[in-house]
């Protein structure tokens, strides 16, 4: 049996919940938690923001923790070795996606918490594909939130080939968005952080930015003009993208990370004139992830976190929800 | 003194028109005209669409001739030879994108018909950075067309890395449609034309599509799903965007060559789950261009043109805001 945390309904208090997991299968790793991150997707979930969750429903899937089973057909992993586990907890690895490595497009991937249990629990399991050796050097308390957050904003720089010459300004300077700070500031980017919190400024800019905007001010914006080759996105409100385009230089894209929840109102023309993109992303495939990692160790990039006892969960996420968190929250025993 | 064909006011008839155009500047060529396609974009300047037209403006943006006078600075060019002039007549030459090989992306780009007279002549002129050598064995008569219409399709395919491999769909069969078939025919890609006009199905496929699709038919479009690396949109209508993001492949990408007037209802997530794009680009830089040609010379592609005699230029602008050209209109002497 298994120790959780679950809600029950929709909106739900998580309180503990004890399942039965089976037989490990072949293809699977069992996990000791030791942290996991929250990420604003479990209270999405939680709440059945996208009308896929089952209850009761355990969420969590920023996993930090070792291998305590591995499945007669793994190979690779040892028990008692440091391991994480994010958004996917396994893939189809026939699709054309899986075959280049390309995992997270993979149209059958599970996701961790979606019709089966997460990491808000003593142990979870997950198909050996998804979960990734944690390298030594990497602080493990922080590290929970690069397997989902990190990962975000860390894959686009790898997948539109972000040059270290590129002028890169990221929107919302929160849980993905101080990770994409200082994954940039490493990248060798000139890197603008954008804003609507004043005090988040010198913070920002403690995190690697090297210049700040308010996302809100629309002349401080528009003197921004023609100034980005990459924009990440990591907010779900509304803001003029128009406007964001135009900041962008020619051949420049505005990524979206956070979705934004009303259609983005593009002007075609906007896009033409400078060669201009609009695109998104969802986290990446494990040959990311050990990239991201390595990286993370080179330049001792550690996500900053708020700590919660796992038995304090539900205050954690009402912590998360009120949006004071800085700027990620971890459960540890 | 030239003569031309201009048009005095916004929406105004074209009548012949004579003016002076000085001395020949040291780093510009003057071509005799010999041929020239009529663009929609020269309809749009006569009407003042995009308020930055100046009257008497003459059009015509697609020009075909040989060249009559070289610039005293001027190297490479021999009287008499064939050249070819689109919707830029010159650059600044000292940006980073001029410096790049990406002169279209220059913000100081001269437009041919913008605040200065086009190719509706018998003589025009311009910067010879943006004059293009014509090589022996492309057709001359339908050569016009491709200056800004078939280089506004081609350029795409050299921008994003087009691979012979990928799935492509072109929505709307018109005068950009039709080249962007025969272009990614020779390619070596799948081609799958979009098409309100069921008459124009056997036409598209005679042109290089391998395929057919009803554009206005939701079901045709949603059983697609899946199925496209990049869609290739030249129509200036309102499409349900999101379905036709739909039928893009994990990666794909739907890019704009034609300015859809409305704004792009597009949603975030139907970005960021696939890792999709929203793009679009203008016409084509010098070195484009020259790709260009000698893919079109080696695969022996021509517009398919109605002939209209320089004359009889209303008619042939009648002709054109009709709909029924097939596919594009060049002006003959």
């Amino acid at each position: 049996m298994i120790n959780a945390y679950a809600a029950h309904e929709s909106g739900g208090k998580l309180v503990p919940f004890e399942y039965d997991p089976g037989e490990l299968k072949s293809d699977e790793i069992e996990i000791d938690v030791t942290f996991c991150g929250i990420c604003h997707s479990d209270l999405s979930m939680i709440n059945n923001e996208w009308g896929m969750s089952q209850y009761p429903l355990v969420p969590g899937h920023e996993v930090v923790g070792t291998v305590s089973q591995i499945g007669s057909s793994v190979k690779g992993f040892e028990i008692g070795q440091n391991v994480g586990l994010g958004w996917h907890s396994g893939y189809c690895n026939e699709c054309d996606y899986c075959f280049s490595g390309d995992n997270n497009l993979c149209a059958s991937g599970q996701g961790t918490i979606v019709g089966r249990h997460g990491g808000f629990a003593e142990k979870v399991r997950a198909q050996a594909r998804s979960v990734i050796t944690i390298p030594d050097g990497v602080d493990l308390e922080s590290a929970g939130p690069l397997f989902c957050g990190g990962i975000t904003v860390f894959n686009p720089l790898v997948q539109y080939d972000v040059k270290p010459t590129d002028k890169v300004a990221v929107i919302g300077i929160g849980g993905l968005g101080h990770m994409a700070l200082k994954f940039l500031n490493a990248w060798g980017c000139k890197v603008t952080a954008l804003t609507s919190s004043e005090a988040k400024k010198e913070e920002a800019i403690s995190m690697g930015a090297h210049d700040t905007i308010n996302s809100r001010d629309e002349k401080e914006i528009s003197n921004a003009a023609n100034g980005f080759d990459l924009i990440i996105s990591t907010v779900n409100v509304t803001l003029d993208w128009n406007l964001y385009l135009g900041t962008l230089k020619p051949k420049g894209r505005l990524h979206f990370v956070g979705a934004a929840l009303e259609p983005l109102n593009i002007g075609a023309f906007g896009l033409i004139a400078g060669q201009k993109s609009i695109s998104g992303s969802p986290v990446g495939s494990p040959a990311t992830i050990v990239k991201m990692l390595e990286f993370a160790n080179q330049h001792q990039i550690r996500p900053i976190i708020e700590k919660y006892r796992f038995e304090d969960v539900n205050e954690a996420l009402a912590r998360l929800e009120s949006g004071k968190a800085r700027y990620r929250i971890v459960l540890y025993r």
